[in-house]
Order: C-alpha cells, then structure tokens, then sequence
C-alpha cells in the first residue's frame, strides 16, 4: 500500500480501560481490511521498523487463532497471541491480544473500516483487564506495540 | 454441587469499562472449574432458573467457540456466544461474550477461582467495549445476564 495515511490520533483517558487509536488512510476500506487479514501484506507493516517479523499462525475466522514474533537484531523475541471473536469483515475485526512476554494479560481489540469520502478511517479500540494494565501499555510505548509503522 | 455459597458482590464502579462480580463456594477450585467448563454441568446452574438452557457448542481450548441459548415458556431464544483466549485451566478462564440479541457488543470476560481455606472465591470480571454498554448491562438486569442462579 502506498504510504498515503495521514497522522494518528490515540486517545487514552484518565482512569480508563480503554486505549483509541484512529488514522486516516486515502484507501478503501476492503484494501485497509486485506492489510490486516493477508498475512503477507500484514507482515509488511505491523510493528516496529526495526524488528523483523514472522506470522506463526493466523487463522482468519471465529474462533482463529493468531500468533506472531518481533526479532530484534541480537535474536530477542516477541511473541504475540489472540483469537478471532466472529468472523473477520470489513465491518470489523473484534480479536484478543496478549503479548507473551506478560502472560495473562489480556486485551479485546475492535478494529473498524470507516469510508469517510474516497478516505477510510481505521479505529482500534484497545480495552484492558485493568486501569493499571491500560497505563502499562502507555508508559511501555504505544508505538512499539505494533500498531503502525 | 450443593447449594453452599455465600453471597455475591458485584462492584461497577462509575464511569468505568469494568463490572467485578464475586461469590465466595464451599467448594475446591477443581470442582467450580469443572461447573465452569463440563457442560452437562454447567447446564445446570447458568442462567435465570425461569428458563430453559441448551448448549450448543462448548470447546474448551484456545480458541474454542462456545454457544448456549436460554428458552422461555413461550419459545423466546436469547443466544450468547463467544470464544475461548488461551486454554481454560483452574488458572483462569479467559474468554469473549456476547449477546446474540445486540450483536457486534462483545465483552472480554475473565475468571479466577482463588483458595481461601477450604473455600473458593470465583471471581469474574467483564471488560466492556464502551461505558454505555457497561451501563447497558447493569440496566437490563446483571442477574438476568446469567451469572448464577
């Protein structure tokens, strides 16, 4: 996908659960949803610049489970983990996100498709087992989570 | 399992993603798992005691699908469904939940069973995708929902 997206806003409240991130992107929507249910295309773009990055698993359908590893330059990995909650669409995508560096903590992730004019608007909503599980996610670095490049 | 519990705690606080739900058994952890995950078991007590319960589906596993649907005296269906995050062992249970009657809001739900002497205290807490459906829930009835009978 050209690198056509515009800047991302994340809204995180004060003692909240919850996380938002949205970003603009001049693509349709069916293009954004292939960007994150193709593994080839979504193995192009998640996370950090500086990690590489290796789809374990990704099963596209209720109940599919996903796993994927950042490698950093010195071999450290990051391995990543959720399932699908329904059927992927471009409607949405609902899943659960768990890094494996901290197990048993949990997130429930809803990412959504909005055509905004010949623009699409992705919205993920990130919400955390706790307040304290939301701010670690802050303090940690949103941006190395993964969302975007 | 005998009718040996205490009472139950349910904590919302205002403004928050989050319902705590707690209930203290005269029981071992092994046996609330098993309530919680054998569904001739679970058939048993889930939901409002007015109602009919069938299972439709329950794979216990990560990323198993579970579906059960509740029936009244006049035939009314109300379905919930959902996914397991992880393997459900006595450590935890970790799955999605939604009502099949308001779809596309799905809660992230999460149970302990902590040993307390010879008890047990289950405790399940629900993350919400917004505060509305939060509220949502608590308005139409927690109890309803199909906590305990």
């Amino acid at each position: 996908m050209a690198r056509t997206e515009t800047r991302t806003e994340i809204v995180a409240e004060p003692n909240s659960h919850q996380i938002i991130v949205t970003r603009e992107f001049a693509a349709p929507r069916e293009l954004l949803f292939r960007a994150h249910t193709d593994p080839e295309l979504l193995a192009q773009w998640l996370g950090p610049r500086e990690l590489t990055m290796e789809i374990d698993q990704f099963e596209v359908r209720n109940g599919g489970r996903w796993r994927y590893i950042h490698r950093d330059a010195n071999g450290a990995e990051y391995g990543f983990r959720g399932v699908f909650h329904g059927d992927p669409s471009v409607d949405g995508i609902i899943q659960t996100f768990e890094f494996e560096g901290m197990p048993g903590h949990v997130c429930l992730e809803t990412l959504t498709f909005e055509e905004r004019g010949d623009k699409t608007v992705l919205r993920g909503s990130s919400i955390f087992q706790s307040v304290a599980d939301r701010d670690g996610m802050i303090e940690s670095g949103i941006r190395e989570r993964g969302f975007w490049k």
